[in-house]
């Protein structure tokens, strides 16, 4: 058997996230795994390597699957994009040693969180990003963003229903550019509790906005208190960008 | 009676074109005079700049519309923008002069095509730009555009159903630029026949691709034989970027 490591692209819009559910509601791996058996002429399961929510993007998802077709590597992409609506694509593909798992070979995750930081809407980005009105302080979001960047207890950035047996992470690089109107926050980290990102940057809103302080922020990565951390910002402007090995 | 001078943006992928069509199938024109109507409390026609085509996108089309009402012109964009729906918005807005009048006025306009010029098609880009996989030789698409450029008899680049009395047109700019693997084609003119910027986007294209030499079109330019010239390029690609008054 072949192990397949394939990377994909996608627009979360119109999809109840990456993992199949039991509803049959339309699913990436659901949408993906469909294609696959069409081409390769068995039964096909994928495994991703992140399991995005509804509504959040990729342009770095990987998944890897088991195969005995022959089909020559350098056309799967091909193959695979004609049979792919056109919110999915893969974008590169490679034959892997048999140990390589999707999920438990990553060594690491980079998300991106697109904020359209603008009085007016965006109807381009609208699909894309978070629409805020309000100015931001960008200074004191950098000086809080500062504190989150390490290992620590990340049990302040989880969402209620995660069911981690630890919340320790490491996050390696939290950037933030300012491109008006857009802000970017890229988070690098070896692994994410559900929701973390979206809650971080929820925080780091509210440290823009002065409803929390940076020394706030420093407390929360110390003490672990979900109470007090910003909201869960909304999934759109989310994207996993790549996917570390 | 006031006249209001209103820019909009919209994402032209859900409407058939801007106006108001008498099947009652949604249009641009139609939705931004139902909001402006709940807005005003009375009824409510708009003058567009141009009549962009469905599925065709603006970031700076331009209408106007005469109003009693005494609401201060800097609540209109927010007001407005609360009762439209979310691909569409207003950007800007301006009491002028009675003369005013969004398309009569206008002097030129400015449109862009996108191209999105790589092998693997684009998930993010797929609604706002046309995929060509083909590699394409811009500098002959340049050679071939300066040609374009200038006053002209644009007959060889209007589509059939074109009712315009004259087809001179003066094409003031053509500007194609290359940020890999995105082309732009920039094209401002004092005016523009139906189809007129995807029939010259599809030409340039065969320019690039080799069916087509810039010489070719030359001739067209010259001639004004449209059975020569490049196919009518798809209108998601095209987006009208500013009205000139």
């Amino acid at each position: 058997m072949r192990n397949i490591k394939l990377t994909i692209e996608y627009d979360g819009t119109n999809y109840h996230g990456f993992q199949r559910q039991t509803d049959n509601l339309p699913t990436i791996q659901q949408v993906l795994e469909e294609s696959l058996e069409k081409l390769l002429k068995h039964h096909v399961t994928v495994s991703g390597a992140g399991r995005t929510d509804a509504g959040v993007h990729a342009r770095g998802q990987v998944v890897n699957f088991h195969t005995g077709s022959s089909i020559p590597t350098e056309r799967f992409v091909y193959a695979v994009n004609g049979l792919l609506p056109e919110d999915i694509v893969a974008s590169s593909v490679e034959e892997v040693d048999e140990t390589f798992h999707a999920q438990f070979s990553a060594k690491g995750k980079v998300y991106k969180y697109h904020i359209y930081n603008n009085q007016v809407p965006s109807v381009f980005d609208r699909l894309y990003s978070y629409h805020v009105p309000q100015e931001l302080d960008i200074a004191k979001m950098l000086e809080a963003a500062a504190f989150i960047v390490g290992r620590h207890d990340f049990t302040a950035f989880r969402a209620a229903a995660s069911t981690a047996r630890t919340s320790v992470r490491t996050i390696h690089r939290l950037e933030i550019v300012h491109i008006p109107p857009h802000i970017y926050l890229t988070v690098e980290g070896d692994g994410f509790l559900y929701n973390m990102v979206r809650i971080i940057t929820g925080t780091l809103i509210y440290v823009g906005k002065g409803k929390l302080t940076p020394k706030d922020v420093q407390n929360f990565v110390e003490s672990g208190n979900r109470e007090e951390a910003g909201p869960t910002v909304p999934p759109q402007g989310l994207c996993l960008m790549e996917v570390k090995y």
